[in-house]
């Protein structure tokens, strides 16, 4: 039983620790860290192939912890291993039990919760919104594939976590791309938050619903350091077999909250940080339970050394311009029409920048023929970057997460209403730093036909709150030019789009591309330049600046005749970017007589108040009048249908200019 | 088989009309409705209890199409039964085959997807996109339940829309708690959009997967009417049983995309509305495979009667005044610290109005001790009206939906950070015209040590968007006084939060509530009064005005006293709500020179927007700057940590006000 006992007290170690930390910061779940002891003692001490010198090796097997409020029995095993903590590689350091001490406080890495970004680069992603990790897991699965690296990924999932979805989301989708290399380990310690974990979710109906999605189950009691071991080799063989037939692994561990300690078993525990008196009757409960069951030898467990990385052919070529794109891949009628689709211009440019770049994945969730990820589904030169992930957005979401803790650059595609769905996802992932591109198709009232359920019209406000984040080094200074947290980008005709992917590509950080169901005619060229943060001003005016992006692009394109004939000098400016350079922008309205009118398909927040927030602090007497989407929609057999009924079509907007203007009807 | 023959008829009828109106419509998913023929058939025409003349009879069984795309097989119903469509009630008139050819016009009200707000009240809510109907039926059998009503929900499910995590949080969700009233139907017709349905949601996985959640499964050919028939009496009779030991029954159906006509079968035909010679093909197809099966008889089938509707007695008292209520729920300590915070006051405030109006529900997801609904839980005057949904945000907010379409008020909470994962289903619920109060906890940077995983600062520009939608009527006429399209509350103190409480239980509306985790002083008392629209000056000032809501209320404070001593004479306005009655901050403003400085926990595009937006508006020269939340938040032992780390501690206020008065440090 050496094994056994050398583990058991390295759990208990840990355990100790886990209560010191917690009872140091004032909160944590210590209770929930006490279930966890054992497996994390075996998995980081003896089964997963790592370095602690450099715990974000890409060779390394990786640890995601799902339930992330766990996260202090991982920092004490961290604390331990002198692993690698600080933001920036050169300045790493090894952590110390002092370090671990510091947990939750305002100037140390050793967050409430699993975040790379804040200095720990042993996680992967920011977790603690529950229920995501099995889906990051796939997703650093997915790259590891790709690059023909042989590592493992641990998930630690809460029982009651497992209540979540896109848990089962992420089940199938391993099962669907048979990624054995991920191990999903369900830690049923029986207690939730508020109560008993439901029936539901209890060890006995979470085997039948792995066996039901094609799992191997194997329940072990996750207090025997043999029967964790037993279980992970078993994980491992099948995963070296990869066999395509088999079935891959999974793992319940019956575990107990607050293990070791009789006065913090059971229900009504979760989240306690005992501290004082109540803190050292724990420990000494602790040390107790060491003794009783003989837990004294420490030492001879020994981390594997990592599988050797193989070398990866990389293709990063300079894309070809869209015209060029358009040619090679059969779409020259668009340049004899004059117009597409920004749906299409997505499609033709994801294969494109695929054919340039090795490292770029799509993504869609069941609608490629809608949002044009088709075209690159279809290419047999790079199919094998795209990841289909059905009908479930939470999980596409976190699985684009993953890719790009793999190195990859995820274009993630579904309409943009559906992408909703995953914010909390993408909200993770943006903690995370993750190298996200997003696409948001059939945004706006523009869709038509298929009627609200299907448009995208909240997601701008949502996506301009992470917009307004900008990069600050440790000591909190501003990192002048590492651009914004996130850009929203609304291009209004088919070249403008690809130029924009172009540079999403090419910017390590979060973009969100939001493209049109209808077609919109060229304004563009291969020539054009765009930027995150640019703007272009396609018209100049003397009484009147319209600021639009996308379709209202056309739409104000459309209504400047009408304005012109009744003498109203109307410029137009594209604000397709969110954020915009604001000097050149203020430069326009100014030209203007300071009377800006601003236009675009989606709920209030967007553009509009992107504009007065910037007049507002430059206080010059500018006024910004409004055009959004003030009354839900409905279907329409055309585009004008639903505008007209909406207030944004053509007639609104002279309509609008002329009251701004103080000319009567 | 005579019974066979009529239905075989009877929904080759309906196919064919869903044929004829798709393609009239030009767009529309007859293939999806096609396999849908006999399942809505033997539903509609022979089992389901209900009254075309009062399709949404309370004690009617309900149906709810979570594949909404396949709508226009129900339309063909509802033509044909003459089913009561409009708006208001008292303009309902009967549907035609007429009306069922204006499916998607702007001016029909057979749009595109289901949506009883848009004038169809035979649906309970807009579904569309997908995974959503099971759990809006789970709160439909709710509330059924509550009112002692026996009507049976019924609800058909598509087989790659089960892909959706949801479908199975509403399943564990059914057996929780014993709602053996709906019936999910799971139309396994093999084909998505892009391709087959994965072999994850095959009828055989589907089927392991219910049995696992502790479903009585059926499989069926979803053509044969006696099959569906006799699975649709298994399920009344286990539902009428009512053996809270059984399990629930679930139908699994297996059908053909496009059956009953060649061309429309198979892959591809996803979304695909024939016209001309094409829809004159299918036509003739359908009219063949009905001569070949024999099914030439129509009528002979009929609708059942409803169950009666049981008397029900209702409580709907004047609540009782915060501080009795603090007394009577043994809270008085709050009343001699002076302080509460807003979480702990929703708890009391939820008991309140709870024991006044017995059509209040109160929902959460598994962290009740930290939203404050615990003290609801605890109650055992109201407690069987509190709702545990587990970790699974998702399927509470449909939950809440449901209930709300049951004739309840749903107040549903959870982290400000978690409700995130809900926001598809919050924009579904907006667009049914639901009457739902979502709660967010933990709402801003205030949070501290558990860190930015758990902390809501991406929710308020999101909400924000529909604050800007209006009420209008049919004719395209604003409906005055109709109030906003959802009202974003931030209480600064535990009297003004239950006074919006109540605000909100009055209101016929969507409200979004932010709650806080520290506490904050009492800034009010019972006798004030507090408005959905309204705001709070509470120090007039000359020199600059201060616009904040929640703890930023108290920031403010504390900065004014350093600011006076500089003798800058600040006046300090409450926004609670978003939106606000814009006048008199307009002539706040003005007495204060119109300098105005915004301060907001959360990211951008909150109430820092929507006064920018409204000052622009008026064009009247003010200067607005903005505080707000512009760094990734941390963890950090007290809220002041974490509020000076993003640039919201009282001395960063005290330095933007000094910069904006051009008083140099």
């Amino acid at each position: 039983m050496s094994f056994d006992s050398t583990v058991q007290a390295k759990a208990i170690e840990l355990i100790k620790c886990s209560y010191e930390i917690t009872g140091a910061a004032g909160s944590g779940h210590p209770s929930s860290c006490a279930s966890l002891g054992h497996l994390i003692s075996v998995l980081m001490y003896q089964h997963m192939r790592w370095e602690p010198s450099n715990p974000s090796h890409p060779a390394s097997d990786r640890l995601m912890l799902s339930e992330g409020h766990a996260v202090p029995i991982v920092y004490a095993a961290c604390a331990d291993k002198g692993v690698m903590i600080g933001e920036d590689k050169e300045r790493w350091k090894p952590m110390t039990k002092a370090d671990a001490l510091t947990l939750r406080q305002i100037d140390s890495r050793i967050d409430g919760h699993p975040n790379p970004k804040l200095g720990f680069p042993f996680f992967d992603a920011a977790t603690g919104s529950l229920g995501q990790g099995l889906s990051v897991a796939a997703g650093i699965a997915l790259a590891a594939k790709a690059d023909g690296l042989d590592k493992r990924v641990f998930v630690l999932i809460g029982d009651g976590e497992s209540r979540e979805g896109q848990v089962w989301e992420a089940a199938d989708f391993l099962r669907d791309h048979d990624l054995k290399a991920v191990c999903p380990i369900f830690n049923c310690n029986q207690f939730a938050q508020s109560e008993e974990v439901s029936k539901q979710q209890s060890a006995e109906v979470l085997v039948k619903k792995l066996e039901a999605a094609g799992f191997e189950v194997l329940v072990i009691d996750g207090h025997s350091p043999s029967e964790i071991r037993d279980a992970l080799n078993r994980h491992a063989e099948v995963h070296e077999a990869s066999d395509a037939a088999a079935n891959g692994v999974a793992i319940v561990a019956k575990t107990e909250k607050g293990w070791g300690a009789a006065s913090m078993k059971g229900n009504g525990h979760h989240g306690q940080a005992p501290k004082g008196e109540a803190l050292e009757k724990v420990l000494a409960e602790l040390e107790e339970t060491g003794k009783a069951t003989g837990a004294y030898a420490l030492g001879g467990l020994k981390i594997p050394a990592m599988s050797p990385r193989k070398s990866n052919q990389k293709i990063d070529d300079a894309p070809m311009n869209f015209s060029v794109a358009l040619k090679a891949f059969g779409k020259e009628s668009a340049l004899e029409q004059g117009k597409m689709a920004t749906r299409n211009a997505y499609g033709v440019g994801l294969r494109a920048l695929g054919h340039a770049k090795s490292d770029l994945f799509a993504l869609d969730c069941d609608v490629r023929g809608s949002t044009g990820s088709a075209m690159f589904a279809g290419d047999e030169k790079v199919n094998d970057r795209f990841v289909e992930c059905r009908i479930a957005e939470q999980n596409m979401m976190s699985v684009a997460a993953g890719l790009s803790a793999g190195g990859k650059i995820p274009f993630a595609s579904t309409f943009g209403k559906f992408a909703v769905r995953g914010y909390d996802q993408i909200e993770m992932a943006i903690m995370s730093g993750a190298n996200m591109k997003l696409v948001g198709s059939h945004s706006g009232a523009t869709l038509g036909a298929d009627g609200p359920s299907q448009m995208g019209l909240s997601d701008v406000g949502w996506f301009r709150g992470f917009t307004g984040l900008r990069n600050y080094d440790v000591e909190g200074k501003l990192k002048a030019g590492s651009g914004a947290g996130m850009y929203v980008l609304t291009p209004s005709d088919a070249y403008q789009c690809y130029a924009l992917m172009r540079e999403m590509m090419a910017w390590d950080g979060p973009c969100y591309l939001r493209t049109l169901r209808p077609e919109t005619e060229f304004l563009y060229g291969d020539e054009d330049k765009f930027t995150l943060g640019g703007h272009e001003l396609l018209i100049e005016g003397k009484d009147l600046l319209i600021a639009a992006n996308g379709y209202m692009v056309h739409q104000a394109n459309k209504a400047i005749e009408e304005l012109d004939d009744l003498g109203i000098d109307v410029g137009v400016v594209d604000l397709y970017s969110l954020p915009f350079e604001s000097e050149a922008l203020l430069d326009y309205a100014n030209d203007c007589g300071g009377n800006i009118l601003t236009i675009e398909d989606n709920y209030c927040g967007g553009l509009g108040s992107a504009v007065t927030d910037l007049v507002c602090q430059d206080g010059g007497g500018f006024t910004v009048n409004q055009m959004y989407v003030k009354r839900m929609p409905k279907s329409g057999l055309s585009a004008d249908n639903v505008l007209n009924y909406v207030g944004l079509g053509v007639d609104d907007i002279v309509r609008e200019a002329k009251e701004v203007m103080g000319i009567e009807d």
